[in-house]
C-alpha cells in the first residue's frame, strides 16, 4: 500500500476481507477516524441511534457478510455495546470493534478527562472487551500495521469479536504500509490425525444400518454449507437442524426432515435422530435453549462430531482435526446409505396453502402461519430468543430463505 | 430478624438504609427474586424498559435519595446495565447491582444454559462489574447475612456502585439473620491529623486578605450541604460551584455567585475564585468537563482542599481526615472574614423578569431563558451532557431547586 494513515489502513484491510459496511456512533474520540471511514471508497458508514443497537446489526452483518465492524467512543460509548460483542462472543460472530481513545499524551498523562472515571485508569472498558473477544491491541504508529494485522487474522481465523483501541492522535499518524495482502487463516489439520479421523470414520459409516445428519450453526460461521450439502447428498440421509441453524440447510431440500430439540421435537424427526445408528454433528453445542432444556436423547457412542478445530468419533477425540477437512474426508469414504425419507415438506402444510380462516380468536399457531404467508424465496429470517424463536422454529423456510436466531446468549430479547 | 430467606433478607437491609423503589429488568434467573420484591413491604418495584434505563434511573435515584438498587438477569442483562453502572461508579453514586444468577449447581455443573458464553465460564460478567463497584458478593446460605451486609457497608461508606450476585436457588435458602441494625460506616479521621489540619487551616485562613469557596459534588453525596452552608455564612465570603455540583447550595443565597468554569466563567465569578488569598476548594475534582479544558487559573498553594476521606493544604496532604470533620474544624476556627458580593441573582436578569420577544429566530440563549422561566422551587433538574449541561449550568436555580448532572463519565448523552 505504501505511506498511508493508520486509520486509513485498517479500513482497506477491513475493506480488503470483505467489510463494506461499518457500524456506529459517533462520539469523542473517534471523530477524526470517523472522517477517515466517511472519505474511504468502498466503505459505508452506518450510523445508529446508540452503541447496543450499532452492536447488534455488526452481529447481523457479521452472520450474513462474514465479517463486520464496529466504531464507537472510548468507555462510555463501547460500554453500551458490550452485551452485542458479548453475544457475538458467545454466538461466534467475527466483529471487529474499534474504539477510538483519548489520544496517547492524556492517556499517558493519567488526565481527567471526560467518558473516564476520572482516576487515570484508562483500561478498565479494555479488560471488559477482553472478556468477550479474542485478541486486542492499542494501536501506535509503531505498532499499527503488524498489530491491525495480528487481530483481523485471529478475528478472521476464531469467528469471534476482536478489540482495537485507536487513540485520537494515532488515527492520522503515517506509517509504511505493507505491500502484500492480509494473508488470513483457515483452521488446519494435523495430516495424521485427519487419516486416523478418516480411517475410523470410514468403518462406523459403513457399519451403522442408518445414518442421520443434525447440523449446528458452527457450520455456516466457516462457510461450509455447500460441502455439508455435499456429504448430505453423498449419503443420502435425512437431514435435521438445531433450531439456532435453521436454514443453514434447505428446507426444500428432499432429505431435510426439520429442526431437532430435543422432546420438543416431532416424534419423526425425533426418531430420526436419536434411532439413527450413527448420527453425524456437525457444529453442534446441545444448549439448554436448542434442546428443550437439555432433553436430547443421543447415545454419544454413536456421534461423529465435528467443530470448527476438532472432531471426536465416540468418546475418541480428534484434536487438530478441522470441520473443513473432516467433511472432505467423510465425502471421500465414498459411504451411500440412502434412507426412505419423508421431507418437513410433505409433512406440513403451509400457510400459504390454507384457506382463509372466518374470523376467530388469535392464538399463537394461527400467527405463525400468517407470518409464514410473508416469507419469500431468499428472504432473511431474524427471530430473536423467546416467543418468536420457537414460533419460527417452526416454520419451513421458503427455497434459499436463511435464518439468523440466537440460541446461545440470547441478549437482544433481555435488554 | 429471626428466620428468614435470603431475598427477603437482601430486601430488608435495603429497606433499612432507604432504598424505597428497586429498578430493574425481569429477566430468566431472577424471577424468583422479583416474587419477593413484589411481597415486600415498603419496597416499590420500578420495571424499566430495558437495562441501560433502570442503572440510569437507579443512578438518578441515588443521587437523590442516597442509595439505590438495581436488579438485572445474569449476563445478557447486567451488561446492558453495565454503562449506567460505570457512571455511577465515575460519579460516585451509591447503587446495589443485584444481578440474579442461574441456580448454584449449574454454574458448579458449567452447564451449557443460556445467557452465558456456553464454555462453563460464568465469571465474565462479573469481572467487568468488578471494574466498577467498590466491593462484590456471590450469595449462598451460609455467607448471605455477612456478605448482604459488607457490600452495603462498603455501598454507603464510599458512595460508589456494589454488586451482589444472588444465584436463583439461593433467594428462597431461609437463614438465621442478625437481629441488630446494619451498623453503616462513615469516613472517619485520625484525631492527630485532624488537630494538626485545623492548626494550619486557621493560621492560612486568618492570614487571608480574602477568602472563596468553590463546591463540587462530593459535598452532596455525603449528605454535607447543610455543614457546608454554616461554613460559608460563618466566614462570609462568595461561594461558587462547578458545574456538577450545581444547587448544591441555594443559587438565590446571598453569598452565591455562580459557578465557576475556568475561562469559561464569568469575569465576576472567574476574579472571586481565582484571585481569593485562600481558596476553600469542598469536594471538587478538577477535570476537563468543569474547568473548560482544565483552564482553571488557581495557584495550588492557596487552596485548602476538603475530600471525602482526605484534606490538604497546599502541598500538605492530610490523609484520614474526614470532609466531615474537617468542615466542622474550619467552622470553629472562627474566622470570620465578610466581603462584598453581588450575588447572581443581582447580576442576571432571568428569564421570568424579561418581557415575551416578537416572533424572532430561536437560538440559543432565547431557548434556555424560556426553559428557565418553567423551573419551579423544589424542581430538580437534570442535565445531561453536551449542550443540556452547559445550557442549564446558566441557568439560576429558584430556591430550593436541586441539579444532577453528569460532569465526569458522561455517559446518557453518548450512548
Amino acid at each position: 500500500m505504501g505511506i498511508c494513515t493508520v486509520g486509513d489502513y485498517l479500513l482497506r484491510r477491513l475493506r480488503e476481507i470483505g467489510v463494506r459496511h461499518v457500524f456506529g456512533v459517533p462520539g469523542d474520540y473517534q471523530l477524526e477516524f470517523l472522517d477517515q471511514v466517511e472519505a474511504m471508497d468502498g466503505i459505508e458508514w452506518v450510523g445508529n441511534c446508540n452503541e447496543l443497537n450499532a452492536a447488534y446489526a455488526a452481529d447481523g452483518y457479521g452472520r450474513l457478510n462474514g465479517i463486520a465492524a464496529l466504531i464507537t467512543t472510548f468507555g462510555v460509548g463501547e460500554l453500551s455495546a458490550l452485551n452485542g460483542i458479548a453475544g457475538a462472543y458467545a454466538e461466534s460472530v467475527p466483529v471487529v470493534s474499534i474504539v477510538g481513545t483519548p489520544a496517547t499524551f492524556v492517556v499517558e498523562g493519567k488526565q481527567k478527562v471526560h467518558h473516564t472515571t476520572g482516576d487515570g485508569d484508562f483500561t478498565r472498558a479494555a479488560k471488559c472487551a477482553g472478556e468477550y473477544t479474542v485478541a486486542q491491541a492499542v494501536l501506535s504508529r509503531d505498532n499499527a500495521a503488524s498489530e491491525i494485522d495480528r487481530v483481523l487474522r485471529f478475528c478472521w481465523l476464531l469467528k469471534r469479536p476482536v478489540y482495537i483501541m485507536l487513540p485520537s492522535d494515532v488515527a492520522y499518524e503515517t506509517i509504511e504500509a505493507p505491500a502484500e495482502p492480509l494473508a488470513l487463516l483457515e483452521p488446519s489439520s494435523d495430516p495424521r490425525k485427519l487419516e486416523r479421523f478418516a480411517g475410523q470414520a470410514r468403518d462406523v459409516l459403513r457399519a451403522a444400518r442408518s445414518v442421520a445428519l443434525l447440523i449446528g450453526p458452527e457450520i455456516d460461521r466457516y462457510h461450509l454449507t455447500g460441502r455439508l450439502r455435499e456429504l448430505a447428498e453423498k449419503i443420502g440421509c435425512p437431514v435435521a437442524c438445531l433450531s439456532n441453524a435453521k436454514g443453514v440447510f434447505p428446507e426444500d431440500h428432499d432429505q431435510f426432515i426439520g429442526g431437532y430439540a430435543g422432546r420438543l421435537s416431532d416424534t419423526y424427526v425425533r426418531e430420526a435422530i436419536e434411532n439413527a445408528d450413527c448420527l453425524l454433528a456437525v457444529g453442534t453445542q446441545f444448549t439448554d435453549s436448542v434442546t428443550g432444556g437439555f432433553s436430547q436423547n443421543i447415545d454419544p457412542s454413536r456421534v461423529i462430531a465435528l467443530h470448527p478445530t476438532a472432531a471426536a468419533i465416540g468418546d475418541t477425540q480428534y484434536a487438530h482435526v478441522s470441520m473443513k477437512d473432516a467433511l472432505l474426508a467423510l465425502v471421500s469414504t465414498g459411504v451411500h446409505k440412502p434412507a426412505a425419507i419423508t421431507p418437513l415438506l410433505r409433512r406440513r402444510v403451509t400457510g400459504q396453502e390454507r384457506a382463509p380462516v372466518r374470523p376467530a380468536r388469535l392464538v399463537q399457531e394461527r400467527f405463525w402461519e400468517q407470518l409464514q404467508a410473508f416469507l419469500e424465496p431468499g428472504d432473511v429470517v431474524i427471530a430473536d430468543q423467546g416467543t418468536s424463536y420457537y414460533g419460527c422454529a417452526e416454520l419451513p423456510l421458503p427455497h434459499g430463505c436463511t435464518s439468523r436466531c440466537c440460541g446461545m446468549d440470547c441478549t437482544p430479547s433481555s435488554s
